[in-house]
């Protein structure tokens, strides 16, 4: 691998319909894929989301919680099965627009330890890179030393994987333009924070916290928290929203693109 | 894990029609499942192969030679779509016959040096066992540390996991019966083996090899030249005809069938 990778996120929010279960938004996943394709960045690493995928089947066997009983064994392989199948949605695309992608499955090569990474194979990736090859990931139901099994986010991964390979970037496509002062989707007088240090991140964290606005802050709160070791790594991160045409495209050309920029500062 | 596994492999020839491309054996992906599920046998680790899924991508880009020109890239990656296709079928009816399967993507976790195993990542693999998962692998399109990208066999695989996870046996269900003195699809005066010590198949071998029945011994000679690490570990194989009912699910539960057992002896 020559130059530093680039890891581009892609929300479950964006590639599929948060509100109906499993139901890809297969426009999105053909934009994207589109726009990955001529942008053209190398060495680049690919993790998505799991959106209406993941989630419910997630949640009606209680995974996040680990192992309780042998009917939650359905429900990993039901979690695991169905993300397989946005992620086959996600890959045909890929490939149909001439990316050279190659799927790792996260349940494959990650064991976490009461839902944090304990260890994660990165052989095969690491050569992955080498070759050209763009890896996809994807949040997962994985196995966990403790509890037996735990839902591994997509941000985790973005996060590691960033640390692990020296990444020079972040990428996270979202729903939204980027980190607002208030709840863009209540307030029309939210304003979109174009640059965000880490230590500033750090201090506003609390003040979003305390926000009503759980339901759209809250994924950013979480994604932001997974952000904090790959920035203390010094690795900048730019959020933009992926459901608009174009920006996650000027986002990998390095162009000016709506969004926020976070970095160590 | 308390009990030493089984590793059961289910031919490419079985779970697919080799004759048509991409074309998969639906009936007998069910009827296995439910013999697996039947026999109840655990912990088991479970491998298929490509069949004609893998195999005629596989050709067409000439990856089995590794590494020569981008375009084996789209190869590569399509090769391991189309073994996801048929894990995906295989994986759906053992779910579907209350098999708690979970697969593991041997790209994901598999790197090998010139075609064969350089490493393997086991950790999910042994938390999956310990809970009384089934992991299911397959013949694959993998990373290779010298040619670039290679196929990895599943009987390759299947002796792999045997010797790491100090398997009690393996079952290796074919289309055909088992060893025979001579190809059993031309010669009709071709008699069954029951019983083939290790010893024996290596004396033996220069003999199928000779013979003219590529076609039909030729993937069973590679078989044969694979498992001689596992018999050499001591674990004892059971070669059965897997496209007739009940075969796989006697052999698991290790009740009288038809076939060939090989041991060290």
């Amino acid at each position: 691998m020559k130059a530093k990778p680039t890891v581009l996120k892609l929300g479950g929010s964006v590639i599929t319909d948060k509100n109906k279960p499993a139901t890809a938004n297969l426009d999105a996943i053909e934009r994207l894929a589109n726009e990955i394709f001529q942008a053209n960045v190398s060495p680049l690493i690919l993790v998505h989301g799991g959106g209406s995928f993941g989630h419910p089947i997630a949640k009606k066997y209680n995974l996040a919680e680990g192992y309780e009983k042998p009917a939650q064994m359905f429900g990993f392989s039901e979690t695991h099965r169905a993300m397989t199948q946005l992620n086959g949605l996600v890959m045909e695309a890929l490939l149909s627009h001439d990316v050279t992608a190659v799927v790792v499955a996260p349940s494959s090569c990650v064991v976490t330890k009461a839902g944090r990474i304990q260890s994660i194979e990165l052989k095969p990736i690491k050569r992955m890179l080498d070759m050209g090859l763009v890896p996809v990931l994807y949040g997962d139901a994985v196995l966990d030393s403790q509890r037996g099994f735990a839902i591994l986010s997509g941000d985790q991964l973005v996060s590691s994987l960033a640390i692990n390979f020296g990444a020079s970037r972040i990428i996270l496509g979202g729903d939204v333009d980027g980190l607002f002062t208030e709840d863009p989707k209540s307030n029309a007088s939210a304003e979109l924070i174009r640059h965000v240090s880490l230590e500033e991140l750090k201090s506003e964290k609390h003040k979003i916290e305390g926000s009503k606005a759980t339901d759209v802050t809250g994924g950013m709160l979480g994604k932001m928290q997974e952000l904090i070791p790959a920035l203390e790594h010094d690795i900048r991160t730019l959020v933009v929203n992926a459901t608009k045409p174009l920006r996650v495209y000027k986002a990998l050309k390095r162009e000016e693109v709506i969004g926020t920029i976070i970095e160590k500062g």
